[in-house]
């Protein structure tokens, strides 16, 4: 689930499916040690983190955010699950903005959205 | 729920129960009319803002957050939902640090958590 509209829905799809949600943040709000990685947005840049033992080597993990645009700040989520070496498996959100085609920026990994 | 680990439980619990989810977020956030309340942090000041038109007078509402510590962020969405002439059936936290006597700032408003 991605900070802060993606925690609308992570948590109530890792429930349905039995399966625990972890939390990327932006930059600053997560105790403890994180990785980190940043994204460029309209104006600017931003920072995404996640905590250091927040997953596994080879844990499998679908990043849930509740729109692609760009797809920035969902590519530099997978970034930042490639540096703790989990696998993700998909990332999904429920409006996909195509005319932006973010989930080119995705690419290998699958995208999935109800919405377009 | 609110802004924005509040969002991790709200919109589980009102799926639960087959209700509708409004969110409260932090300034500058939500699109269209809003309303306003301040309140006190550690360092200065936050706001908090509701969409104008997010409900109807004399609706009622369990407001939802992760945690409940001084109580300032809670009080300051009862007073947003006040503006609308919503109903604080109740306010609720996972967590509550009882130390610091949150819940006597929301009475008398119900508050409840599951953890002390």
């Amino acid at each position: 689930g991605l900070d802060s509209r993606g925690f609308l829905f992570g948590p109530s799809l890792a429930q349905e499916l039995g399966l625990g949600c972890v939390l990327v943040r932006k930059r600053g709000k997560l105790p403890g040690p994180t990785v980190s990685a940043s994204y460029t947005l309209e104006y600017g840049k931003a920072e995404l983190e996640i905590q250091r033992d927040a997953l596994e080597p080879g844990q499998k993990v679908v990043v849930v955010d509740d729109l692609l645009a760009t797809g920035g700040t969902m590519r530099a989520a997978c970034e930042l699950l490639s540096q703790l070496q989990a696998e993700v498996l998909e990332c999904v959100s429920l409006v996909e903005l195509t005319s932006l085609k973010g989930r080119e920026k995705l690419a290998p990994v699958p995208f999935f959205s109800l919405l377009q």
